[in-house]
């Protein structure tokens, strides 16, 4: 990725991101200039080109890792801790909850269009928080499954892909019309369903 | 929407919209311009004006209809008639070989997009689309009632939202990655859970 950095560069490097993601949920990313990034994070010129050389679109994928792996600790600690059913619908109220509040804006989804869906950087994040957020879901099923609260015959992974789809889905029809029931309905049918899988 | 048109002005316009639908999935929306249809549906600079006087977003939006429109009808009859489990099985299959050759295109995200997607016309589009196809798969949940396949309590509207939002899902997924394994998952998992409701 980038060249080794000091502890001190490491944490500037990551002061500017946190920075230009600021920016980026405040400005849409085809109007956000450098400046903006190099006035919110009080750098120079010289000290971004530094930490990112290529400049703006290099900023801007560091900046979708970020964002995607703010998606997962948003979740947290409920998504890595699916042990119960009570777990499951505490993880499914602040899922809900963290996209009502998002609403129509997605910083990530802003990000990964403008880089280009399908160039290299861009597709590998939504790859890569996509294998997570499944891995995350799959070990929570497994989890009820070592609890005895499912039989162990169940198709983890495909539950866990379809679970993860109906989340997309929901958000993005609640990106496109303003409404969250679909994402709402898409977790109380998959957790509705899973649970009816116990008996 | 447009004026009171005769047989053979309805006819003309529904041609130019078709052919700048043909022009909008081999060119991207940002690229293609009014010369690129006035060329492909052989109409004049004049013409092109008198069925969509406001210009390039007017036939825009009347593009993201028709292509929403396509949406259904590329599921039929199969979306229409989902009275027996083998016609769920039928139109699943369907489903997914239309979303595996469409790829990572996506004529109308890509208009709806372009148009903005909280404005009012291009969100209508989107808002309609979402509410035929859930009304669909509710009529085919319904029919499953009917035909004494289905217990009478079952949910069917959340039924129907979960899994229209797993296909959404889905396809966005098979958009970001180029994969349609999320699609499959969500489908398989929805028919399935279907079906295991039924015992």
């Amino acid at each position: 990725m980038h060249k080794e950095l000091t502890a001190k560069g490491k944490a500037t490097r990551d002061r500017i991101i946190e920075g230009a993601a600021a920016v980026l949920r405040e400005k849409d990313v085809s109007i956000a200039t450098l400046d903006d990034v190099m006035a919110r994070t009080r750098t120079s010129k010289s000290q971004l080109f530094h930490y990112f050389p290529t400049g703006k679109d290099e900023l801007l994928l560091a900046v979708a890792h970020y964002e995607a792996d703010q998606v997962l600790a948003d979740q947290q600690p409920y998504l890595g801790c699916l042990d119960s059913w009570e777990a499951w619908q505490r993880w499914r109220d602040v899922v809900v909850e963290r996209y009502e509040e998002q609403g129509e804006e997605c910083s990530l989804g802003s990000l990964v269009l403008h880089l280009g869906r399908s160039t290299p950087g861009a597709r590998d994040v939504v790859v890569a928080l996509m294998r997570q957020w499944q891995a995350s879901l799959a070990t929570g099923i497994r989890a009820l499954q070592s609890a005895g609260h499912l039989p162990a015959d169940l198709d983890v992974e495909r539950r866990a892909a379809a679970l993860l789809a109906g989340i997309q889905g929901g958000v993005a029809i609640l990106q496109s019309t303003g409404r969250a029931d679909h994402l709402r309905a898409a977790l109380d049918q998959g957790i509705g369903d899973l649970r009816r899988a116990a008996a």
